[in-house]
């Protein structure tokens, strides 16, 4: 039998919509969701668990109270459960985020850009 | 403040020993390990969890008692918890590992091959 792989690049091609998480992957019960990004989102936190940030095109930046950090294809970045972040991306980003099933990509935060969420592709 | 980012390249860049995956990140009880492998495994499951293989340099093959998956730079696979699975690689392929902490590299299976645990690299 011939299983099959998950092709990232073929995974985005097929939306084009930003800030939209997209399920491509389970492991246990957690979650690998693909997003393009372009623009500045709203601070928020995930009281209950860190949040992986994998890079794939582009730049990405992550403002803290405290500072920021900047995250380019190839790199990685683990948000720490409960710190507060707000995601920034000049020109238009593709990333991997992994947390687990049920995370809201606003948080706490609640408003008009909560994006549905478990939707796969 | 200025956080930095996890960069993938310059950590494997930091070692050429095969088989041997080195923790770069934690998220949770997750671990994010890099490895290098080329040739053949053994034979192993992990009867706990599932395990998360991001290729990012080379193609890797995952062999299961009933077919096996090719995965080359850009694709991922989940390999399900408790399926036993042998990774091959014809020429040396650089991934990325996700697995909860605790997991060794052979499984239930043991023996020479068995990589020390939670090395940090």
């Amino acid at each position: 039998m011939k299983y099959e792989p998950i092709n990232l690049e073929q995974k985005f091609s097929l939306f084009s919509e930003q800030w939209k998480p997209k399920v491509i992957a389970e492991m246990n019960d957690y979650q690998f969701k693909i997003v393009k990004l372009e623009g500045d989102f709203v601070w928020h936190d995930h009281p209950e668990t860190d949040e992986t940030f994998i890079v794939l095109e582009g730049k990405l930046r992550i403002d803290f109270r405290d500072g920021s950090v900047n995250i380019q294809a190839g790199e990685m970045y683990v948000v720490p459960k409960g710190v507060e972040h707000k995601p920034y991306a000049e020109n238009e980003v593709k990333l991997i985020l992994i947390e687990p099933r049920g995370v809201l990509n606003t948080g706490e935060a609640g408003g008009d850009i909560t994006a549905q969420n478990n939707i796969w592709i």
